[in-house]
C-alpha cells in the first residue's frame, strides 16, 4: 500500500511509521519536516499535498493542534485553533483526499481519551476529539467505493509523561508502539466507522 | 428559578416551557419570537441577551442549526453553519453566560442521537452533537461556584416524523413531552457533565 502519514515526525507518527514501513510504502509528511509538507488547517495546502503525492491507498493523520487552557480563561477564540486545525483539518483531509484515494482506501484520524475522560485545561481537546469520533461514525456510512474511515483514541503516551504528567495524574500511560498497532488495524483491517481506544 | 429558554418556540422548546413553567419563571427566547431575541451564532447578540435578561438560575438551549446534505456533496463550507451555530453557539452561551448565572446555576444544551447512531446527510449533525456531548463532560469538571452543565440527546421526535421520517427509518420516535422531562432533570436535579439520552 502507498500510505500518506501526516505528523510522521511526532511521537505517534514515528511509531506508526516504524509499524507500517515494515510492509508498506509510507510517505512521511509534516508541517515543516518529512518528504512532503502540509498545513492541515489550510484547505489549499491540503490540496497541494495530494497533487504532489498523487493517488494513494491510505491516509493516516497523527497531527492536529488544540489550545489547552483553564476553562476560566477561555473565550471563543481559544476554541478556534482546535476547530480549524485538529477538527476541520482532519475533516478536510477526508473531504479533499477522497478525490485522490484509491477504491477501498482508508482514512485514519487521531482523537484522544479526553473525549470521555476529561482533564483540566482540556475543554477544547475534549470537544474536538468527541467531534471527530462522531464524524467518523457518520462519514463511514456514506463513503462510496469501499472507502473507510476510523479514528484512534489513545490514552496519554508513556513518551509524553515527562511533559504531561501533571495533567494526567492517575491515567495509565500507553507506549506509542501499542498505539501504532491500532493504526495498523485501521489501515490493514476492514472495519470502518470505528474508534479504536488504546489504553 | 428564573430560567432562560432559548428556542422556546420550537418543538422541544415548547414542551420544555410547558414542563418548567409549572414550577418556574421561564423567559421565552427565540431568534425572532419570544420575550427576548438572540442569534446564538453571534457572541455580541448573546451578550446583549444577558444584559437584557439580567442574572438567572438556569439556561436551556433548544436551538441550533446545522446543514444536512449528502456527504458526497459536502465541502468545509457545509460544516461552517453547524460549527458557528449549534456548536460554538452553545459553547458561547456557557462562556458568556457564566458571567450572568447565579451560584449553583445550570446550563442545559441540546445534541441528538446522531452522535452515535448516524443517518444519511447527517455528518455535520453527528460531528456537532459529539462535540457538545464531549464538551459538556469536560466543562463540568472545571466550572466554579457549583455551576453545572449537561446535554440532552434525543431520538427523533414523534412531532418531527412527518418531515424527517425518510431520514430516520427504523428509529423509534420519542414524544417531545418525554424529552422535556430530561431537561427538567438537568435543571432541577444536581448532576453535571451528563448527557441524557432520551428514546
Amino acid at each position: 500500500m502507498k500510505i500518506l502519514l501526516i505528523g510522521a515526525n511526532g511521537t505517534i507518527g514515528s511509531a506508526v511509521a516504524k509499524e507500517l514501513e515494515q510492509r508498506h510504502e509510507v510517505l512521511r509528511i509534516g508541517r515543516s519536516s518529512g518528504d512532503y509538507q502540509v498545513d492541515i488547517s489550510d484547505s489549499a495546502s491540503i490540496r497541494r499535498l495530494f497533487e504532489q503525492t498523487g493517488r494513494f491507498d491510505a491516509l493516516v493523520c497523527a497531527a492536529g493542534n488544540v489550545t489547552f487552557a483553564p476553562l476560566d480563561e477561555m473565550t471563543a477564540e481559544h476554541f478556534a485553533l482546535g476547530l480549524n486545525d485538529k477538527l476541520m483539518g482532519q475533516v478536510n483531509l477526508l473531504l479533499i483526499g477522497r478525490e485522490f484515494i484509491n477504491d477501498g482506501g482508508s482514512f485514519t484520524f487521531t482523537t484522544g481519551i479526553t473525549s470521555h475522560d476529561p482533564i483540566r485545561t482540556g475543554a477544547s481537546a475534549s470537544l474536538v476529539n468527541g467531534a471527530i469520533d462522531a464524524f467518523v461514525k457518520a462519514a463511514a456510512i456514506e463513503l462510496p467505493r469501499g472507502l473507510r474511515v476510523n479514528s484512534i483514541s489513545p490514552n496519554v503516551l508513556v513518551e509524553a509523561m515527562p511533559a504531561y504528567a501533571p495533567y494526567f495524574r492517575g491515567f495509565k500511560p500507553v507506549p506509542a508502539a501499542d498505539v501504532a498497532l491500532a493504526y495498523a488495524k485501521s489501515v490493514e483491517g476492514l472495519q470502518t466507522g470505528q474508534t479504536y481506544h488504546v489504553g
